[in-house]
């Protein structure tokens, strides 16, 4: 089983091409998210600061940084708009978060449990209005038609997966058709926006779009992989909280599709909240290598990597290019 | 003691004069409404509808509307916007009822109990984003900059309010903050934009905010004055809602500051949810009565209402003009 996708030297692949490529532009960023979140009242930049400073990747803006540079984009329009999706994922992961009941994220505990359900719903209300005034600031209305349809796409991704939880019947295509909404639409806006700014033609906005789409569903694979495999110690996430929480993912859905009757039974168990202690977690992730459904969760975030990759083969060569494929071979990579 | 502000009829003042002049344009909004509340996720619109087909008075849409009439705009723009503006407000409504886990608003169940708060949350996050794609597609970065400043100035209201909860010692300039920022900004935003989509001078954008920002903090004060008269089989508001919360309102801020030791004694162990009981309540009202702090309270209201109709005292006067002024009235009168 190789890790990576096509990597002709022996290197493991890493995030670290991606960071510096952007890291000039990423302080820029950086100072308009610490700027736009500050507000009068206190426990705003306060709550907003713990999740922002919290040891996130920043991934989405990376994107957005990356994908100018693959372009040749030269402005600074970019940095705000940058800011702005990470408004809407921090508003998000606030959301989540409460939506979920987690006491945890990257390891440390979360807003909700800290300051409150309540106060995590309204920061992160106001992170999404600020997130839009950045957009008016910039102008343009195409951006702002892009990630408000984002916005839009993700909840009613996350309002899916609601309804779908605790349903062990769930099926692939309806799993994959919520993690396309509340994942991978932001990974695609971010992409998209920046040739949007630097004036390109659609056939690049649609190319770096297709780019940002597939890597957020490989990512969002993999995520789902670790859980069924690490430990909170080195992910920063706990592994079984989706187990626990009866979220169904992929290496579930393709457990229960390839059990016997027995098998099912207890995922249905499972699922339903009936089955959680760490036995029966120990049992699950059994069931999962039995099944190689951890295994062929992260061949599917392989085949979506690939298709990442292919979608930018147009763009020059070069440093930028370069950085955004190693990316790639590095999230379907992580469970590793 | 009288009901109105300068009435010189002996009819009493009705909400009927404005209902009927947007009549015909709140039927085109309301296509918008149930248009766009649409999803493929039917929980979205089953748990929208609850709330938006539940009996309220569609008050900030009849705002864009009536202020369009007022300055002679005779387009359509404004019946999109107008169901954008309803929509952050419905989206305000079921997080507010999460964050104070009310479970009756205008006398039927609230979402958050019929579905639970993480539907609400994030159905709210769903038709903010809507209400943020309906402003993109009339395509106006000036109506985009109102309403998203709006927004973070409503959340922003709210997250100082939740910091504000049970502290007896708030102040009346702290709580018009809070009110201004919760509730007067989107009535003022509202209004506004029908000035915008008419291109009138940005004199006229300011009187009309002007207009429903003081009707907003009068809306407001009478809003909170009712929590201490009413029942909740007349006003679909269970009357000591607020009491019981612990919620700071103006007529508990007069009453603390014009009572005696032993009043405040009382007010703090309330407030701060030590004394609760319906015995307790009547209490209150005793004090809020002796005090004549509901009185003083909707004083203050008629003060803005008053100042909400000087301020569109500049239009030509007529059917709009006088629906509007007595709108205001209206408002004022209701807890009488």
């Amino acid at each position: 089983m190789t890790a990576t996708i096509h990597r002709l030297d022996n290197r493991e692949p890493s995030l670290e091409p991606l960071l510096q490529l952007v890291a000039g532009d990423m302080n820029a960023v950086n100072t308009v998210i610490l700027d736009r979140m500050q507000s009068q009242i206190p426990l705003i930049p306060e709550l907003a600061g713990h999740l922002i400073a919290g040891g996130g990747k920043r991934m989405r803006p990376m994107l957005t940084l990356s994908s100018a540079r693959l372009i040749g984009y030269t402005g600074t329009r970019h940095h705000r708009l940058a800011a702005s999706v990470e408004f809407i994922h921090t508003a998000t992961l606030l959301h989540d978060d409460v939506v979920d009941g987690s006491d945890l994220r990257r390891g440390k505990r979360t807003a909700n449990i800290i300051w409150g359900n309540p106060a995590s719903v309204l920061v992160g209300d106001f992170l999404f209005s600020r997130s839009f005034e950045l957009m008016v600031e910039d102008g343009s209305l195409k951006v702002l038609k892009i990630l408000s349809n984002a916005s839009a796409v993700i909840a009613e991704g996350e309002v899916n997966q609601l309804t779908a939880a605790r349903r062990v019947d769930l099926g692939e295509d309806r799993y994959l058709d919520i993690i396309n909404a509340k994942t991978a639409a932001l990974f695609a806006a971010a992409c998209r926006i920046s040739a949007v700014v630097a004036e390109r033609p659609e056939g690049e906005e649609l190319a770096l779009d297709a780019y940002g789409r597939n890597l957020g569903i490989a990512f969002q694979l993999v995520d789902d992989a670790i859980d069924y495999v690490s430990d909170a110690g080195t992910m920063g996430k706990d592994a079984g909280d989706d187990f626990r929480e009866g979220k169904m993912t992929l290496p579930v859905i393709l457990a229960y599709a390839r059990g016997d009757a027995e098998d099912r039974k207890f995922w249905k168990d499972a699922i339903e909240g009936r089955r959680q202690s760490d036995a029966d977690f120990a049992h699950a992730i059994d069931l999962v290598r039995k099944t190689r459904s951890v295994d062929d969760t992260l061949a599917r975030a392989r085949h979506y990597g690939q298709r990442a990759i292919d979608a930018i083969g147009g763009f020059a060569n070069g440093k930028a290019k370069d950085a955004m494929i190693e990316a790639v071979e590095f999230a379907v990579a992580r469970a590793y």
